[in-house]
């Protein structure tokens, strides 16, 4: 048995309590984006509940081209206004650089991929520049309602992050 | 006060009965792939708790370049092994066409993107395709457990969707 299989019985007994149906447009108004990381559980970690936030996640919780058409689609076509921006403490993305990345990539697969892995080393730096990316698209309509974090892995805590 | 500021309120709760630390890598080698709407809540949605596996969510939960970024990360850099896919009923993908998506970005900010919206009309064939795009990638290791299924927002129910 994989862990899906393990993971579908739990999804039986969620929809015995599932405290929806709720709209297609978030309640608050709001996109939250977030690293991929396990120790992330962004509902209880700001009390949001089901229906009340677009939650996106990458590795690093990075703005990338692929955040920015979420982000769009967010705003544009289902009304979001505000973004919360959440990186963490202890990140995989600061345990590798770009060419250790490249190197891997080609040893393993024979070729290196055309995107970047977007690994950093500053987590401060890693929310400005994806608060500066924000800021650059022409296609983001609410840009004044704009917060970054960083997580405290180790205790849950959020920090914020001052645009520079 | 922003929403934001109301969320970091709880996030003091949140702090207080905090169920980690956690290790980097997540306990069930899962990376899950899902829709950024608002009422999927990923952990209880599959019984999954704090550090049990990646959780990378986008606009329709499609399989991008960043999602690939991000699984290629998720199992090369950071040892997972299944991957989970989740569309759902009622996605806001579903309500406009790449055409329609591209005339209101015209008619908004005066440019188009150089990326698709990447709308669907039917979501079991949008799973499948995520699938294909899996298995298409030359950079995700681990192939063998990847399952793909749409979740009912009204009942919080997983139907999976078979491969073509």
């Amino acid at each position: 048995m994989t862990h899906a299989d393990e993971l579908l019985e739990h999804n039986r007994d969620y929809v015995r309590d599932y405290p929806g149906p709720k709209p297609l447009r978030p309640a608050k108004r709001i996109a939250v984006v977030a690293c991929m990381d396990s120790r992330l559980q962004i509902f209880p970690l700001l009390g949001l509940e089901l229906g009340d936030a677009h939650i996106i996640r990458n590795a690093g919780g990075v703005i990338t081209d692929d955040m920015i058409r979420s982000l769009t689609i967010s705003q544009r076509m289902l009304g979001t206004r505000e973004i919360i921006l959440i990186h963490h403490t202890n990140c995989g993305l600061s345990t590798f650089t770009e060419d250790e990345f490249d190197d891997k990539l080609m040893t393993e697969t024979g070729a290196r991929a055309h995107w970047k892995a977007e690994s950093f080393k500053d987590v401060d730096a890693s929310v400005r520049e994806s608060m500066r990316r924000i800021t650059q698209s022409p296609f983001i309509e609410h840009k004044d309602a704009v917060r970054g974090f960083v997580a405290d892995v180790e205790t849950g805590e959020l920090r914020e992050v001052l645009p520079a």
